[in-house]
This record gives structure tokens, sequence and C-alpha cells, in this order.
């Protein structure tokens, strides 16, 4: 094993990173066969880091003679930021997004992949663990949530967390403390408002409200229970009709309840209005961006539809990523009526984005005469980037319908993604070992593990007192009603 | 549930750790209807720490009223060392354990904990990951070791690791690389030899050299594999006999590997001699004491074997953890004539003691004019220090085969043994917490975990550049043939 692994990449040292770009379609076929992910493997430095002044003992010394790596430990995951506020309008799409998606505009990428982590991050920062006292919430305090994720390089800051009711019969969104002084067991912390700072402004040429929304981890229990029953949105004689169960996220609330006395609904459309206005009051313009995986994107959808009705002259965008069908023909309709632009990143394998509607969804189109107006069938909105788990020398192929939906896969191949007819990018910067965080996509030649995000001995800490204990969250970080109250 | 549990810990509160500790059997049938875990969780402030300046908010005050805890977060986990040279004959078996084990001697429930905690170092420092290229050996560099495990209090010093070939056909204790580059696929870190420092001898008399031998964690697959084949011990006609499993981890080698050009046997004999022979021209009065857990302390017996018949005037005591049967009759009579002195600690719920040999064993003596000589039948040498999981009011009861089996579980139990016919030790002050870590044994009232220990992010770290990589092992800690050579 030792041997063939180290003389593959003998062979085929001259195989950088940039050759791999430039390769079409054909010869991926021929590359395949050579062991690329070996190869890439070992220009990566993933397999093993070494400190530049390791005199390993007992190990064969490392290969000598490659070429120096296109893109090594030491390179940046992102490259340098370019000014983009002259093509503005379309890389948020208020022009028109399709000249710019095939082959993808390189400023385009760079976005979709900010909106990406914005939507990562409601994941890496929830509370997952039912034994915890604050499971459900943000591990966060708002104010450095960005930053304990490493996204403060992004230039935003968050302004306001969203809350929904967990009770909703919805699959697996919902967690629950088991802890007998939970914070809080009506709730799950469901995502925030975050806005550019002055810098980032100036670079895409606007003031940028995000609205980043958390979805589901799990796919397969969408299978059970997305029931898919249709439900009018706004008064009940309404053509426009959405899946009930998002709805109930979006819009319940309780008053017997700490955090969703109102709901997400109300909670994020009250700090859209109060941003807006201050922005506008500085004669600033103003945009707004909301994205979402999996449920978070239909969540992305229904709250554009209501910022949209509420705030008829903001530009609003979404970027959602894995985002399931959320209404019928009447919602998309109204939606593109009022100026709503939608960019779907939508990986093919992924089971997730064909429901719910999988036999009667917008493709009946044709049979519109048999099937009357389509009141009553699901239909995507916007445009799609497809992307293809194929297309990536660095992802097993086999199914795995958690890993396909993932939304750090996602963001693989988006970062990866030339055009539909190209080769997966070989200069993209993106770590890759983010895929394996909380799924085991990579191929085992990479070395990384699979689902390695997880917490040094699940949070517990030896205290100087010898006792492993569970140090008490910072108070900053400690949710509260109270301290909610967003502030700019 | 936060209602009903904190009025429990209200009408309660007068029972503190030093009335559960005197409270005979009958009164804890009274202690249990009144829910001990949840008061004692409290008492030790188990479930959740505070900083002392840590203004919590949007949390319920903490519990006022209490008693100041007789064990609490700050109290170490650890009694103040005394000087037992006194008892030193004693407390290391060479004159009788009998009157020190029931009631069981605060000294000597020391220093059986203290042996437990050498054997414990061995699963807590071992490289259990297949992508890891160091999967089989030791975490850490053999002068760092104990530092590395919080052992260092102990005052010990490790002077050499022990390897063994994992080849052998026995269960679960292999641990293969997957890694291309793997450090040794032939051979297994299998233990280590220490030997105490000049205080440390001091305080309990005598230049103590320790060995330590590796177990195996899951205890099921012992019945599938462990056949129980007794096999002649030395040369062919011997009547002495031990199974030919534990005794092939122990003496096989092999040229064409770089750890086990000499066995296991080999290597630690070298030790035990160079050692012995070191501290004995000193001057020094010197001592042996091996111990180990499972397949380790069967390791431990066949160690001592050799070590009496090696150097027959050597003071020699086993203390062993869960350990199985090793071999017949004959095995455990020459090893009391050779003086050896085997103390074993048993949980009762355990299924690995029981083994091999669970129907025929000594048991059958009384039978012996029907079954012979017993030559082919296993026994159990030495004394025996009982353990009951139902002791602990910190312990689930019902069936957990690892559970019981675990050597955390039976180091809580020694901790808390005060005698056969006594309440667990209410000011037992070993961290409760230590049962979780590979473990789910715990009550749930505790709120610690199940199977905590684990690695920060799978040992991926994210470096300057913001890429995940896993680091290389510092070079002290990479094992090496030539860096193993013992040191003084």
């Amino acid at each position: 094993m030792a041997m063939s692994s180290s003389s593959a990449i003998r062979h085929h040292s001259h195989l950088t990173a940039a050759a791999v770009e430039a390769a079409p379609l054909r010869e991926r076929r021929v590359s395949s066969l050579i062991n690329i992910p070996a190869t890439l493997s070992n220009l990566l430095h993933l397999h093993h880091e070494r400190n530049p002044d390791d005199r390993s003992v007992g190990l064969p010394p490392p290969a000598v003679g490659l070429p120096p790596p296109a893109v090594g430990r030491n390179t940046p995951t992102v490259s340098p930021k370019e000014d983009i506020s002259s093509l503005f309008p379309e890389i948020y799409g208020h022009a028109d997004w399709s000249p710019l998606l095939n082959p993808l505009h390189p400023w385009l990428r760079r976005e979709i992949v900010k909106y990406g982590e914005f939507a990562q991050a409601t994941y890496d920062a929830f509370d997952f663990n039912p034994l915890s006292e604050f499971c459900g919430s943000c591990l966060y305090g708002r104010c450095r949530l960005l930053d304990k994720l490493g996204l403060a390089r992004n230039g935003y800051r968050v302004s306001k967390y969203v809350y929904a009711m967990s009770h909703v019969k919805l699959p697996r969104w919902l967690e629950r403390s088991l802890h007998a002084d939970a914070w809080c067991t009506e709730s799950n912390w469901m995502g925030y408002v975050a806005v550019s700072d002055d810098a980032e402004s100036r670079r895409i040429g606007c003031r940028d409200i995000v609205v980043a929304w958390r979805g589901t981890i799990a796919p397969t229990e969408w299978f059970e229970d997305v029931q898919g029953k249709l439900k009018p949105l706004g008064d009940a004689h309404s053509d426009v009709k959405v899946e009930h169960g998002f709805l109930g996220v979006y819009t319940s609330k309780s008053d017997r309840t700490r955090y969703n006395k109102t709901s997400a609904s109300e909670q994020v459309m009250e700090e859209i209005e109060r941003l807006v206005s201050h922005y506008r009051q500085r004669g600033e313009e103003v945009s707004l961006t909301i994205t979402g995986h999996s449920l978070g994107g239909a969540l992305a959808l229904l709250n554009a539809y209501e910022a949209a009705s509420t705030i008829p002259d903001l530009p609003i965008s979404v970027i959602s990523f894995g985002g399931p069908r959320v209404g019928n023909v009447a919602f998309g309709e109204k939606l593109k009526e009022m100026n709503v632009k939608v960019l779907r990143v939508v990986v093919k394998q992924d089971m997730v984005p064909k429901m719910p509607g999988i036999l009667f969804n917008e493709g009946l189109k044709r049979f519109e005469h048999v099937t009357g107006t389509l009141e009553w069938v699901y239909t995507h909105v916007g445009l799609e980037l497809g992307l293809d788990v194929r297309s990536s020398p660095y992802l097993k192929h086999r199914l795995d319908v958690a890993g396909f939906h993932n939304l750090e896969t996602y963001l693989h191949l988006v970062d990866g993604f030339l055009s539909s007819d190209k080769e997966f990018r070989g200069n993209a910067r993106r770590d890759v070992a983010l895929v394996n965080k909380a799924s085991g996509m990579l191929r085992d030649e990479l070395h990384i593990p699979p689902r390695w995000a997880q917490m040094a001995n699940k949070g517990m800490m030896c205290n100087a007192y010898g006792r492993w204990v569970k140090p008490a969250r910072e108070p900053e970080d400690i949710p509260s009603p109270y301290r909610e109250e967003a502030q700019l």
C-alpha cells in the first residue's frame, strides 16, 4: 500500500492543480484512472501536517521532487476580495442572473459561498445537546457569533436573533433540552438578521441586510413527515397556497412562551423594517438578501414574500441551498410579480428539492388542460444553479442521502463549479476538509475523518481541582429575551 | 420536572454526604426513596458549574439554604498523601492482605486506586483511530505519558514501553492503522514499566517498580473468541497450564517486525531485571507491582509468574481489575509457592472474571475425586476484593455488559467501598464524572454525558490560514524503536 501510493504520487507529480482545472470532461475520465484524489491529497497536504522544524523520528522521509503545490496548507481559504460594486445589480440578481450562471461568474460564486456560510452558521452554532440546559439555543451571543465561527472576515454584524416555536410538527428541526432547568422548552433559535458594515457595503455597492434561516439536518425524515398539505397564504380564499408545516414554523406564537410571544415572521419583519428605515434615513441604498438551507430555504421564500408585500420598493433576493418546494404556481407567480429574485442552488442527487410534490409539481404544466389551474400543485421558483456530486474528484459518488443534502457538500460544489460542461475548478481554495464536518462524503484517500466536528469531551472540562465539569456558558452567550433586543 | 427536582433538594438538604457515609444498608432503602442521586448531584455541583463572578442572565437564581457541600467542585479529587511506609508489608500484600480488605483500609484503598489509574492510563493514552498513521501506538512519548494524563502526582517515572504483536487472534485488543504510511502494522503498544521516585519510595517504604498492562475494551467479544484452550507453560510436559491466547500475546515475536523482534515477555523482563539490579546496587529495597485490567490482568499474572521464576527473592504483588482466569490449579499453586501475592478486584456483575471456565473452574474442587487433578480446569488465584454495582447511588443498575466491565466503574466502586456490609462511602473524593468517560453507567440525574471522552474535532485543527488539518504528532510523541531504549 505505502509503496503503490507513493509511486502514484511520483509518476503524476506533474499533474498540478492548474492542469486539473483546465482539463475538459473527456480528460477527466483519464485522470480518474490515475488516481487524482491521492495526488490532490498530497498537493493539498491534507493527510498530515508537519511543523516546518519537524524532525520526524521513525518515519520515512517526505517524498521529494514534488512541484510547489498550487493550493497548499498555507494557502488562505478565500481569494482576496474584489470591489464588485460596479456589477451589483447583476450579482444580486436585480438585473438578471442568467448570463452570470453558466459559466458561473467568479464574483457571483464568491457571493453565493458567502451567503451559504451565513446559512451554515445556523448549524455550526446550534446547541444540539439534549443534556445541555440551553439545548435548542445558539451557542454564542449575537455580538460574537460570526467571530466565533471565523466569519467576521465577511464584514457583517448580527443585529438580531430569531426564534420559532418548536412544537410545530415538523421533522427533526426541533431540539428540546432534557435538562430540568432548561432555558426554554417551547422555542428554538431559528436564525438571525445581520447587516453589512461600511467597508463591505462599499465593496458590494449596497447596504446589505441578510436574513439566515436554520434548516433541518436529516432529510430521511422528510419523506415521512412532510405531508405536503397546501394552505392558503393570507386570507382563506387566497389563490396563493403554501405548505402548511413551513408556514406553521414561520408564523406560530404563544403568549405563554418567553421567546415566541411574537412569531418568527413578526420578529424578522420588525427588524428588517427597522434596519431599512434606519439606513434609508441616512440616504443609503439598501437591499435584502435572504438565505437558508433545506427548511431554511423554504422559510427564506416565505420571508421574501412577506418582505416584498410589506416593503414593495426594497430590492430582495433569495439564495437558497437544497430548498424544498414551498407553494403553488400562484405563489411563484406572485413572487415574480413582486420582483423577488430567487436563486436556488440545487445538488442533482439531493432528494429534498424534489419535495414536496415528487409526483405533482410544475412538470405538470404541459398537462394544464387536464389538471386545471395547478392551484394545488407545488412549484419551484426562480433560477436554478445545478450542481453534480460527480463533478468533484474529492467526493464519494455512492448513495448517501444525508451527504448529498449536507450544506457543506453544496458549498464545496459551488466553490468548484466553473460551468455545467467543465471540470471541477482545480484552483478552488475553499477547505475541502469542511465537507466531512458532519458527513462522510470525502473519499477515503483524503484521510479526513468522517463527521469530525465534535466538541472536546462533549464540553466537559477538567477544572483546577481535577474535577471534570461542564463549564457554564459565558454570560454573554446565555440566551435572554431581554438581551435579544435589537441594537445597531 | 424543574419544580419537583428542586423541591426534592430542599426537603432533603439535611442529608449531607457525611450522613450518607454512616448510613447502614437498611437505611439505604429509605434514601433511595428520597432520590439520593439528585441530592448528591446538587451537593457535588455536578450538573452545572458557574464562575464565582457569574451573573447569570435569564436563569433562575441558584437554590439557597443548602449546607456547604462536603465534596464540591473545589474539592481535590484525592486526599492528602500519608506516609504508609510503616505498613508497607501489609499494604503490598507481602504479609497478609486479608485483615485490610473488609473493612477496606483507607491506605490500601488509595494504593489500589493508584495502580488502577496506572492501568487506566493504557486506555486513555492508546491511539484507537484507524485513520491515524500511529494507530495502535501510545499517543504520548514515554517521558510525558503520566504528566499528560494528570498522573504525575502519583510520583512515578515511566522507564520503558512494552509492545506485543497484534496478529495474535484475540478479540478487539488489536488496532491497525488504515494509513498507507502507518508507523507499524504488526505491533500494538501493550503497556509500560515505571518506577517510583525518591519521595514516593520513601512514602510507601520501598522502591516500587510498576508494570501496567493494557487490556481489552469490549467484553462481549470475549464470549466468542476466548476459547479457553489450556497450554503447558514452559516445557511441553509441565503440569502448569495457561490459556494459550494470553500466552500468545505475552510471548509472540518475529524478526521481521520493528517492535517485536523481542516479545512483550522479553521486553518487560529485561527492564525489570535492569531496574532491580540498578536499585539493589544502591542498597535499596525493591518491590514489583504488576497491574492490569481485563486481558491486562491476565498478562499481569503471566508476567508475575515469570518474574518470580527469574528473580526468586523479589517481593511481587499483582493488583488486577476484572481479570479473567488464566491457568489451571497447578498454575495457581505454583504462584502461591513462589510467594506471588495477588489481589483481584472484581465487580460482581462483570462477566469477564467468570471466564474462561464458566462451567469448569475452581468450584469443582469439591468434586476432585470425580474430576481428577483439575489439570485441565481454570482457577482464579489470590484474594478477591468484591465490588457491587448496586452499592453506588450514582450508577444505573440495569444490565450493561460493557459498563460493568469498564475500569472506571471499578475505580469508582473501589473509591466508595467501605466494607461488604456498609453503604457507599459518602465522602469518596474521586471524580464521579470519570465513570462516564467511556460508558453510560452514571444515572441520568447527574447530567454527565455518556461516553464523553472524545477529541476536539477528531484531532483536526484549524491552522493560521483557515485550513482544517491533522497536526503531526509532536516529535517526542512519535513512536520509534530506537528511542524506546530504556533510560533511568
